[in-house]
């Protein structure tokens, strides 16, 4: 094969991953072409062993290099307590704020009729049957403040709600912290208003 | 090792390409992440098979898979013009083109003290040779229009003024094709108004 095949091939696997265009393909791969064939490996070689050696957890769909995750297997975890996220990478983000100490269940998607995904493409049943098998006692969703995320959770809750004494909540919506009032877009003032935060003087 | 360390490994890896942050890194690596395997190995397979089969070539500095370049290689190129790039990214957009026949010579990069490269740190001794060896009458300067690349092509224009019959040029700047004058910056409106192109009736 010449060389232009061979860089286009490159270009090509590097332009498939998300956001990436053939431009920015090119400059990674021109990138990887000028250091020494030792990065390139190590390079190579950290990508080949995440994937060989990252599986599912079990139980709540996160990647874990064992049968159960990091957190799933963490015995100091509150397991009373359900986090349902979309995906592994907002679990990442909870676990950044370190205001968490619950359990997860990624769903791996959105119900989003525009995209054909459904209830029945994601982690919906394994959830329902760690309700009946663990000693959850809230459920707390932390989906996207979108039309799906919304949807998704109506969805779940409506699944949940005849279990007596379970708690059910998600995750506020408002202005960012910091962020101007001027600034913020008038959906999200709105649900800030609506869902109002009352001063309490007995720091309850 | 375990699943965070694998990830942020992986992470680590693709933070390390030109422009890519950690947030951006993670997309790579959980899009990856959910590709089947084959697909992650058709990925891997194309980075090792150009890093391993791409070379520079002996002459003008291009990649290639052989011991000469495709262009240098190529008997229907017009030998007698050379044209000076930083890099094989600025041969592409040349070649692109369609607009020029001739043979290639990559600097590797472009004179900057800012960085530290000096003149010595690029192919200007083998650009040097190849002026007394091969049949050059024209070389062109195909260089950013920075202070970095006018200085490149300063210091290389002094090394070749002794020749005799050499014709030395650089492309034009000006203001781009299709845009409005009114969003040209003043530099390159001032440059195209210096070297202005004379019309002429007899279609020469």
């Amino acid at each position: 094969m010449n060389s232009s095949k061979l860089l286009d091939k490159a270009v090509d696997q590097f332009a498939s991953l998300p956001g990436v265009g053939r431009k920015t393909a090119l400059k990674f791969v021109l990138h990887l072409l000028k250091k020494d064939p030792q990065e390139v490996d190590i390079f190579l070689q950290s990508i080949h062993e995440l994937k060989t050696n990252i599986k599912e957890c079990r139980k709540c769909h996160n990647i874990t290099a064992e049968d159960l995750c990091e957190i799933c297997s963490n015995p100091t975890r509150d397991t009373t307590t359900l986090c349902i996220v979309e995906n592994i990478k907002d679990i990442l983000s909870i676990e950044a704020t370190a205001q968490y100490n619950g359990l997860y269940h990624v769903l791996g998607g959105i119900i989003s009729p525009m995209e054909g995904i459904g209830p029945a493409d994601l982690h919906i049943d394994t959830l329902l049957e760690r309700m009946e098998k663990e000693p959850i006692r809230e459920v707390i969703f932390a989906l996207s403040a979108t039309i799906e995320g919304d949807t998704t959770g109506y969805y779940i809750f409506k699944k949940l709600k005849d279990k007596e004494h379970l708690i059910i909540s998600t995750i506020a919506k408002g202005i960012s912290v910091g962020n101007d009032l001027e600034y913020t877009d008038e959906l999200t003032l709105g649900r800030s208003i609506t869902h109002r935060i009352r001063y309490s003087f007995n720091n309850e």
